[in-house]
C-alpha cells in the first residue's frame, strides 16, 4: 500500500499548509484541536485516488480533499454534541473540551471553510463540485436525523436502516471520489461510476461496523465489543434478528433487552443472533454490497489505478491483501 | 413606501414556492415552522432593491434574497440556542418546540439550503456571489463568537464592540446589497459602494438598537426596556459609560451593576448614562455611521432608485418618511 502512504503525506501536508486564522481564539483553536486528532483521512484519500485514476496525478484534487475532510469533522463536532460524546479518536469531544456553544459555532465555520476548499476550481468545475457536495451535505444531514428518529422507534426496517445508513454515511464516500473524478476531467458517467463504487462500499463497510460492533475482537475494533447491544442500538443484525425470529426466539429476544447483566447479555445476543440466522444474513447483504461496488469499477472506463481503490477497499473490509 | 410592499410581496410569494422536502419530518418541520414566524425580511428586501438600483429590475435578484434570507435565519436558530433564547418573534424557539439537537441539524441544513439557492446563477456570477457570501458567513460566524466572548470579560473596547457587531450585524446587510447589485450587473465599485452604505447603516441601526433598548418605549421596541442593563450586558452605552465617567460616577456604575430592584437599577442607570454624557455621544457615533452610509451610496454611479434605500434607512433609524 505504498500509494496510500504517499496520499497520506500528501493530505497532511496539505492540512498543516491550511491555517486557521488567529482569533477569535474560541472559534478557531476548536478546529486546529480537532483536526490534529488524525483519524484514517479515508474520505480525501478517495478523492485524491480518483482524480489520480482519471487524469494520472493526484494532486489537483487537494482542494476537494480538504473540502471533504473538512465537511467530515464538521459533521462529526454537531454529532458528538447530539450523541452527547465525551471522547473522539480516545480525546475529548469539542463540547467537552471547551462547550456546546463553542462547539455549534465552530463546527459551522468549518462548514464554510469546506465550501471555500471548493472556490479554488475555475467556475464551471467549481459549480459542478458544488453541486454534488451540496446534494450530499443535505442528505447527510439528513441521515443523521433519521438516525436521531430511530433511537425513538420501536420498528425500523431494513430498508429504512439502510436508507439511513446511506444518507449519513455512504453518500460521502461517493462524493468524494465523485468530486476528485471531475477535477480528473472524467466524463459524468465515470465520475457517477466511481460514485456509486463508493456508496456502495459505504454501505459494506457500515454492515461490517455493526457486525464488529458484537462479534469483533476488542484489539480489532479498538473498544469494547457489544456497545451496541448495551444502548439497544438498532443495527442491521438487530433488525434482521427481529424480522427472521420465530415466535419463541422473539420472546429471547424481548428479555434480552432488559438483562440486567451486560457480559450476559452480550454473550446470550450473540448466540441467538447466530441462530436465528441474522448473522449469516448481514453478511451476506454485505458481501452483495461489496459485489455492487466492484461492478460499478469494472464498468469504468479507467482502467489505470483501479487497483489503488481495490486495495483500499479490501482494507476496509478487512480482507486479505 | 409603495415599492416596500411590492418587495415584500415578491418575498413572501418566493418563500411560499420554496418547499422543504417533506421527510425526514424533524428536520423540515422545524424550518417550515421558523421560516413562517417571518419578520421585517430587511436583508433579502435588501438584495431586490439594489438590483433594482443597478438593473431596473429586482426579480433577478430573488435566489440570492432567499439565500440572504436562508442564511440570516439559520443563524438565527443557532444562536437562541447559545443564547438559551425561549422565545423567537413572540413564538417559541426551535430548540425550546423540539429540542437543541433538532435545532444544530435543521439550522445545519438551512444553511446548505442558502449555498443552492445561489447556484441558480450561471458559474461565473455564481462563483463571485459564493465569494462574497462566503466570506461573510464567516464573518457572522466569528462576530458571534466574539459577542459570547465578550460576555466573560469585564473590560471591551469601543472599537472591540464595534468590530463585533460589525461582524455579527452589518456584514450581512452590506453582503445583501452588494450581491443584489452583482446580480444587476454593476461594477464591483458600485458593488462595494453598496456594500459599504449597508455595513455602516447596520453599525447606526445595531448603536440605535441599544439606545432603544434603555431608552425606547416599550410599545416601539416591542419588549421591556432595560434588558441590556438587567443583563449587565456590554453596549455601546456601557461601554462609552465606563469610559466617559468620573471616579464618582464610576462608583455609582459599579453599585448599579449589583443593584437589587430592576425598576431602579434601569431607572438610575438612564439618568446615570445621560449626565455622564454616554447617551449624547452614542447618539453621535451613531450619525455619524448613518452619515457614512449616505456618502457611500452618494458615491455610486447608479442614481435611479436611490430614494428607495435612503427610505428604508430612515424607516429603520425611526426617522420622519
Amino acid at each position: 500500500m505504498t500509494n496510500l502512504t504517499h496520499y497520506s503525506a500528501l493530505l497532511e501536508k496539505a492540512l498543516n499548509e491550511e491555517q486557521f486564522p488567529a482569533t477569535p481564539q474560541h472559534l478557531y483553536d476548536p478546529l486546529r484541536y480537532f483536526m490534529q486528532l488524525g483519524g484514517k483521512r479515508l474520505r480525501p484519500m478517495l478523492s485524491l485516488m480518483a482524480c489520480k485514476m482519471t487524469s494520472g496525478t493526484a494532486e489537483t484534487a487537494l482542494p476537494v480533499a480538504l473540502a471533504v475532510e473538512y465537511f467530515h469533522n464538521f459533521s462529526l463536532i454537531h454529532d458528538d454534541i447530539m450523541d452527547a460524546a465525551p471522547l473522539r479518536r480516545a480525546q475529548p469531544t469539542v463540547h467537552e473540551k471547551w462547550n456546546t456553544n463553542i462547539a455549534i459555532l465552530s463546527g459551522d465555520v468549518l462548514l464554510v471553510r469546506a465550501y471555500d476548499c471548493l472556490a479554488q476550481y475555475e467556475p464551471v468545475l467549481f459549480k459542478a463540485l458544488f453541486h454534488n457536495f451540496n446534494k450530499t451535505a443535505t442528505e447527510v444531514c439528513e441521515g443523521q436525523q433519521m438516525d436521531m428518529d430511530f433511537e425513538q422507534r420501536t420498528n425500523v426496517s431494513e430498508a429504512e436502516y439502510i436508507e439511513m445508513i446511506r444518507l449519513k454515511t455512504s453518500v460521502l464516500l461517493g462524493c468524494a471520489l465523485q468530486m476528485g473524478a471531475l477535477v480528473g476531467k472524467a466524463s459524468s458517467e465515470n465520475a457517477q461510476l466511481l460514485y456509486q463504487f463508493g456508496e456502495q462500499l459505504g454501505l459494506a463497510f457500515q454492515i461490517q461496523d455493526d457486525i464488529l460492533d458484537l462479534y469483533g475482537e476488542s484489539a480489532q475494533v479498538g473498544k469494547q465489543t457489544g456497545g451496541d447491544v448495551l444502548a439497544n442500538k438498532k443495527t442491521l443484525l438487530s433488525i434482521a434478528a427481529q424480522h427472521m425470529a420465530n415466535p419463541k426466539q422473539l420472546e429471547q429476544l424481548a428479555l434480552l433487552a432488559t438483562h440486567p447483566d451486560p457480559v450476559l447479555k452480550v454473550a446470550q445476543t450473540k448466540t441467538l443472533y447466530e441462530e436465528i440466522g441474522a448473522l449469516a444474513y448481514c453478511k451476506k447483504r454485505m458481501e452483495a454490497y461489496h459485489q455492487n461496488a466492484l461492478s460499478a469499477l469494472k464498468n469504468m472506463a479507467h482502467k489505470n489505478d483501479q487497483n489503488e481503490l481495490l486495495e483500499l477497499a479490501n482494507f476496509l473490509l478487512n480482507r486479505a491483501h
